[in-house]
């Protein structure tokens, strides 16, 4: 039973995982992932278009949305609010498409409480030590920030298990693991959680 | 996280669901797959082998197992008992094999009691109308007989959200069907379910 409706898939990993490269891949290979476009109450910068980049709105906009239950996750940061509308990504989801949210443990943990069907994706290093050779291998981190990033990583995998599937990001194997990814949505697509008027429809009652 | 323990599968699907040319594909793309061999009380007739057809094992032999929690499954049909017995699929689930279990809704719910981690796929027609047209063409059943697997299969499938996933076998798909079913179970092992010690090897605690 192959369900129409998109997936809506959270995508978290420390910094050093990979996601983006991940996630890169998989819209590369397949034309059914969306990147979400969060929503800012911040002013948009030279070259940034609206509802590409982001969704500018106003601060009173945001906060009225929120009271509403319009916002799926938000984050409150340096005067500005960033978040995702569920307008936005409901649009997507209705037209089959799987709308991917690459955001951080807190605002995972919003969208589960407010969204019970979304997929929560963990990317993540193979171990430790990989995370951070990978963060020491950019070069452009200094060692308090390096220390920094190591104990947030620490305090964010404790969330793991809040997650639905945890794909580990072996070196050199970005085309294997994206695969795995997109196969992890096909799944799900045939799971009896998604496909809960199956009964009915088989009997066409 | 990759699982090096195999995944059990109990596989069912009504009569004319196809689950049979499903998974004589899906052994045939991948070794990571094996049949298990169920145990009977019955004799062997000529030409079976001990261990390749069945387990022939004494009624007293089953019963004594049955009491100490060793039969996984059974069922008891024409004064013979026939199951699975703990012993054998757990050899193949220690060497990292996939172990498929073809039984029927009763059979399998016992398996959801009894191991938790058990993963169950319900093997599909698109419909009840595909359903009853498959066991027609199949032009061997009397109508009454039809009329009895078309009613058992319409029992048996309200079990449906017990099992964990959904698997639709449309005609002429049985390439993509089987891809679907090793696809299901490549992901299952990155499921946090199954990594529920991904954060203690990931920090080697």
């Amino acid at each position: 039973m192959s369900c129409k409706r998109g997936i809506l898939i959270v995508v978290s990993g420390p910094a050093g995982s990979g996601k983006g490269t991940v996630l890169n891949k998989v819209f590369e290979k397949s034309k059914d992932f969306v990147y979400s476009v969060s929503a800012t109450t911040r002013d948009p910068r030279p070259g940034e278009v609206d509802g590409v980049h982001y969704h500018f709105i106003t601060k009173e906009r945001f906060e009225a949305l929120i009271a509403e239950g319009g916002v799926a996750e938000h984050t409150y940061y340096c005067g500005n609010y960033y978040g995702t509308l569920r307008t936005v990504i409901e649009k997507d989801l209705c037209e089959g498409k799987n709308v991917v949210l690459e955001i951080e443990v807190d605002g995972a943990m919003q969208i589960k409480n407010k969204i019970p069907d979304a997929l929560l994706i963990l990317v993540v290093p193979p171990d430790f030590a990989t995370l951070e050779a990978r963060l020491r291998g950019r070069g452009t981190n200094t060692e308090e920030d390096i220390k920094n990033r190591l104990e947030r990583s620490r305090e964010e995998l404790k969330f793991f298990d809040k997650y639905d599937y945890v794909l580990v990001n072996y070196d050199n194997a970005i085309d294997e693991i994206s695969d795995k990814f997109i196969s992890i949505i096909e799944a799900e697509k045939s799971s009896t959680l998604r496909n809960k008027d199956f009964y009915n429809k088989f009997f066409n009652i």
